[in-house]
């Protein structure tokens, strides 16, 4: 049956629409001949705020809304930009998606590829996956600030944790874990932040009498660092909260190659919202436009959007090109279109 | 001048009085003859708690603040044992220390001695130290629930950050690194925390005017620790914030080698209480009793605390002993005793 894509393309900044346009390129010759994607470009992004004043507008979510999925470059401009303080981008635009369509679920795999050099010099195996949770935490932008500049300025910053929030969350890490190798790692501070941490343990210990061929494990996130360069292949599914989340992957993606593998999915399971696919890598702005920047994490986050949309085997068959790709390239250097081209036409063949 | 050191010691639990013991040994060791070292023990940590019921009483405090210096082990149980659950002897007796005697520094240097292995497979020069706020941020305690244990429930954590507390440490920090290399990073995650993080990088922009000796960058905490496990020899000070300090120095303490070897101070930078030295790693309740705990952080702990107290030559000489015993090591393992016997002798030499 002839299939049809609707796809929302957010390319960013820096070297966003460079690894877009080989990701989309990949996606073209992933999918099966009788299946259309129809691409619309949204200008989002800190170049378009600046040229417009606009970060992410009403109408602009609305449309965004209609879609069944969207590809994220990478968005942000020069961090010392005074215009761009603060992560107003990161917030309006990145957050704010994440949040508007409720991406509860920020799945971020890893893995180290054949071939692929790790700054660990015994990796052993690296494969397991970080499902962290996407919509609360200290990410709510609940804070604030009393007598701001004064020497008795109070800054604080909020962490909210439901357990509505936690227990979804929570059963997708589990049914995660049971499709892998059934291995779960709760990763909180629960001796520090008692409240949330007490929150995060009562409820992975209540989901886990329904999985019992789950096992589960806990781990401080600062321990948990330890184990990532010490001992990664102890990990298969790791589930933590926003923060830790974010701290976590940027350090697996570092030990699996570097985040210019990583892919990552804002994923709203209960597909009231489309999901959101984007490498875990930033804008770049010290490389952008050199051509040099590489694909793969946007290629790999294609996999995940079409896996998430149903394509299970073209899926499969771009982490095999990946893998495949990543196994031959060697040491010498190539460019964006090159890896793109390379994996693309390895799909058709 | 005869000195007199009037020490505390709070050995703890597991591993903590055999590693102590070891450390004592090299501190009596180092001191010139004229020194006397008069030592009283406190019986704190989780095994004291479960036999009587006390963690840290307003006694205990009275007495501790009476002295020079504090000592500690480590402290903490079988973190399956209900009793100890929730952190409460991390909660009560360590940071409960850290906050009664206005321990604002925590300070964690990195090394990686000569014969040591990273895990790292090219670790390059590792030499770094982390200026971590004690007192402040999401370690204060100021977090709560409702509808707790219901699906209702929604749990908060508050980072208290203040002016006041942020800028005395940021002080510390170029201090620090004005006497070191002259690089100062600061960490955190502006782009979200935006009211704690613009408070740290309004304080560093604003003491960084009185130190143009001292070069200042700024890294979000999950890209830092991206340099950690590929390029840490970027780093010289790093000053932080309670949580993502605490994060930093357990991978720190792992890429020079194991917190085996991790050293830290949480000083009291104006004299007001004493400053307490302790091991980075924890009461290693696995391993305790056996004499195989690497006394080799608690003996660098001492060299701080000497160092703290003014006795900077010795401090150096049990740094140059403990560098001298690391290097000719090899991979045999040694006894607790062994090391420490080892280093005091080459002291006495
Ligand atoms: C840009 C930033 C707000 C974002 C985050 O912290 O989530 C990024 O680091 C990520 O991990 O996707
Ligand atoms: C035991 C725990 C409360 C403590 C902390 O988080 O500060 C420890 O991890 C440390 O780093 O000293």
């Amino acid at each position: 049956m002839p299939r049809k894509i609707n796809l929302a393309v957010i390319a960013g900044d820096g070297i966003g629409p460079e690894v877009i346009a080989e990701a989309l390129k990949v996606l073209h010759a992933a999918v099966p001949a009788d299946t259309t994607i129809d691409v619309t470009h949204y200008p989002f992004g800190a170049g378009h705020y600046i040229a417009t004043g606009e970060i992410l507008t009403a109408g602009g979510l609305e449309a965004l809304a209609q879609h069944d999925a969207i590809l994220l470059g990478a968005v942000g401009g020069d961090p010392r930009d005074p215009r761009l303080a603060g992560g107003i981008i990161e917030r309006g635009l990145l957050l704010g998606l994440r949040f508007a369509f409720d991406h509860y679920v920020n799945l971020r795999p890893t893995t180290l590829f054949p071939g692929v050099a790790s700054p660990l010099a015994k990796p052993g195996k690296v494969d397991f996956v970080v499902v962290r949770e996407g919509t609360e935490g200290p990410y709510v932008g609940n804070g604030g600030g009393i007598r701001v500049g004064s020497p008795n300025e109070v800054a604080n910053e909020v962490s909210v944790n439901t357990a509505f929030g936690v227990e979804r969350l929570v059963r997708f890490a589990f049914r995660t874990a049971q499709a892998r190798h059934g291995r779960l790692t709760l990763v909180h501070k629960t001796n520090v932040l008692v409240h949330a941490g007490g929150l995060w343990q009562r409820t992975v210990d209540a989901v886990a009498t329904e999985y019992p061929d789950v096992t589960v494990d806990y781990l401080h996130v600062d321990a948990a660092t330890i184990f990532l360069v010490t001992n990664p292949a102890r990990f298969d599914t790791i589930v933590t909260d926003n923060l830790f989340g974010d701290i976590l992957t940027d350090l697996a993606g570092a030990i699996s190659g570097g985040i210019g593998l990583a892919a990552s999915g804002n994923i709203n399971p209960d597909g009231a919202f489309p999901s959101m696919f984007e490498p875990v890598h930033g804008s770049a702005p010290d490389i952008a436009g050199r051509g040099i920047a590489d694909p793969t994490a946007a290629i790999l986050s294609v996999a995940m959007l079409l896996s998430h949309l149903g394509f299970t085997d073209e899926a499969a068959r771009i982490g095999t090109a990946v893998t495949n790709d990543l196994a031959g390239r060697g040491t010498a250097g190539r460019s964006t279109t090159e890896v793109g081209d390379a994996i693309a036409h390895s799909l058709r063949a």
